[in-house]
């Protein structure tokens, strides 16, 4: 069976290399081998083992009868977007890591592929290597799915990590970041939380059936939490996470994406470094939870080559995954409710007139006070913290 | 589409409620409903939602032809090995909870369910209703498999939590689980660990594609380890669990079941109480875990209707999962490496001879000493334990 791979990019050559590596047990599994074809890339790559097989046109891929599998690891809505509708209206059925092309056109392309009875998959879209999108669409699928919460970036886990390990400063850990190839130059999609909620709109589009739409949910990144937070949370007992969080509410879907203060008992807690974890609750299942590498490119590619594996064995129907072009309109986030952890320059006596019932926490820090209040929803908290003149910063409990 | 239920005990009537709770959802992720047509038990249910459904003879089922799938939830390898082969012959793909049937006869069915060009899938069987089953057959398929490690017994992995966080013996925490529900009353499969070697046995067969006999495999249970054994684990910042273990070893796999010393920085650490958890690692994914509830009605049911919808998706054809009924002849268990902390009468001067590198664990007992290998063969070290006179008790590090 014959492949075809759109961007040799850290990514598409893991592909590449997966595909070469493991081609016995892929054969085995099959009952055919899976062979690479085509390489598109504008790029030339004249001493790369498959050498021959680059292309600059999309088309040359397109006419092609023989391919009937496509991997896109180009990256970016466009030009991804109009090759791979092409790719799926010409009979071949997808598989991208790319997550920006999936939360923005996910729901399009999943119809152009239904409509021309082929498949459009991306389990490496979320979570790198962890499988959790075949897992809520091919496993948990006699469960209705309650709550989602997931550390899906692992450059902010990375970085909360040391921050807690070693006492180290945002702008620190963000500076060596960069320089060990784990943040990017321009860090924004990672540490303000904008990667992980692209994540959760997905992942929630494929629990409701509906379309999310990744600006509809409320997004705060990890660009405020300063060391002085860890040891706040060390002295609660909890460490600081970057969550991306759905919860059923009704009919829909309420989502979140912010760092929320986590304890031992839960396992989310346990996700250190580089490393992604998805737990999902089910109404007849329960709570379990999905862990392993978000990123690198080995990880990503044993995703998208076990998506090869199952657009091989499914060539002749589409797969039905049920994520309709239909727009989910999302719960009102503030309606949410949390327990918060506040620190203020207020006055204790104003902070008990505010909030009725706190427990304090204190570093005996000279300029402020830390609290934790009831549980209560973000209207009710929020208009609370203006009467009391604002927070030094606010982290909700997980 | 039709189903039918073999076995109305615990895991059969959860079923049954999966189907009736959530039909509106699994209707909308497979385009038509599920429903139960048949349920077959020796016991009368007068008063039952499905009361109408009963029936006393298998073979009621195996005659009507508009039942395409069907669940066996009736345990054991007799007659359920009768009832699903003659489902299979007649052209129903069967799903199946039940793992001494897939541990015995599995290799058997499948090549069944290939000749008949319809499915047998097992999810339920291992890990309750955490989808390990899929993920290994159906996602992790561009990997080589090099290690499975995983906590698959409820019941051991609650009396050891139990044990840990009260310092109760075993003796007491076993009477509770039993008391409880959690443990039988001959409680034996659990924990002697007969039932975590048939799962990994089950595990190692997908991933080598072979078959595996699970009386290959050496298993040890938790009935040796005492408080004074998490005495000394605790001093040295360790957990003790009870872990089916499966090494690629060349073109096969090594094996074990036993207790095991675990650290924080180990994911399987964490699964407390009546969870667990499959870790694996792949040569392209790295390390990956998936945590859920192993056991109880609602969780395996989950596990079993998210089979019957991949059933239900595949009715026309047999997809490979690639589980011959050669035999896999698993590496010599006595070639295996590891550190071993033995706790023993010998004196200190006869430990340094026949153990030259030895690092000490004291708790301040009278009548024994604690010391922690170098890293050896279990070969080696039964050599060298048989020259020191034996030891009280000895535990692997994982």
């Amino acid at each position: 069976m014959k492949v075809a791979i759109m961007g040799y990019g850290t990514i598409g050559s893991g592909v590449a290399k997966v595909l070469d590596t493991n081609k016995d047990i892929i054969k085995e599994r099959l009952g055919e081998p899976l062979e690479i074809k085509y390489i598109l890339d504008l790029r030339d790559f004249p001493d790369d083992v498959h050498a021959k097989c680059f292309v600059k046109d999309y088309k040359d891929i397109v006419k092609d009868k023989e391919v009937k599998l496509v991997v896109e690891t180009m990256g970016g809505v466009e030009p991804a977007f109009t090759f791979v509708k092409a790719m799926l209206e010409a009979g071949k059925s997808v598989t991208t890591s790319n997550k920006a092309l999936v939360a923005d056109k996910g729901a399009e392309l999943m119809k152009i592929a239904k409509d021309n009875d082929v498949n459009f998959v991306f389990e490496a879209a979320v979570g790198g290597g962890i499988p959790i999108i075949r897992t809520l669409t091919a496993c948990l699928t006699g469960d209705v799915i309650e709550e989602i919460s997931a550390i899906c970036n692992g450059t902010t886990n990375y970085m909360l990590t040391n921050m807690e390990q070693y006492g180290s400063e945002y702008a620190q850990i963000l500076s060596e970041a960069q320089s060990l190839g784990y943040a990017e130059k321009d860090p924004t999609a990672d540490v303000e939380g904008h990667d992980s909620c692209r994540k959760i709109a997905i992942l929630t589009s494929l629990v409701s059936g509906k379309n999310v739409d990744f600006n509809d949910i409320p997004t705060e990144g990890i660009s405020k939490i300063s060391s002085t937070d860890f040891k706040y949370a060390k002295s609660m007992g909890y460490s600081i996470k970057l969550i991306a969080k759905s919860v059923k509410c009704g009919d829909t879907y309420s989502c979140r994406v912010a760092p929320f203060l986590v304890k031992p008992e839960q396992m989310l807690y346990h996700v250190a470094g580089v490393m992604n974890a998805v737990s999902v609750r089910g109404n007849m299942l329960g709570e379990s939870m999905y862990y392993g590498a978000g990123a690198g490119a080995l990880p990503t590619a044993s995703a998208v080559v076990g998506d090869l594996v199952f657009l091989a064995r499914n060539t002749d129907k589409h797969v039905r995954i049920g994520w309709a072009n239909e727009k989910l309109e999302l719960a009102n986030p503030s309606q949410q409710k949390y327990r918060y952890f506040v620190r203020t320059a207020a006055l204790q006596s104003n902070i008990e007139n505010e909030f009725d019932e706190v427990k304090y926490t204190d570093l005996d820090l000279d300029d402020e006070t830390a609290f934790i209040t009831a549980e209560m929803t973000e209207a009710e908290f929020n208009e609370r913290k203006i009467a009391l003149g604002g927070a030094k910063n606010v982290i909700r409990f997980f």
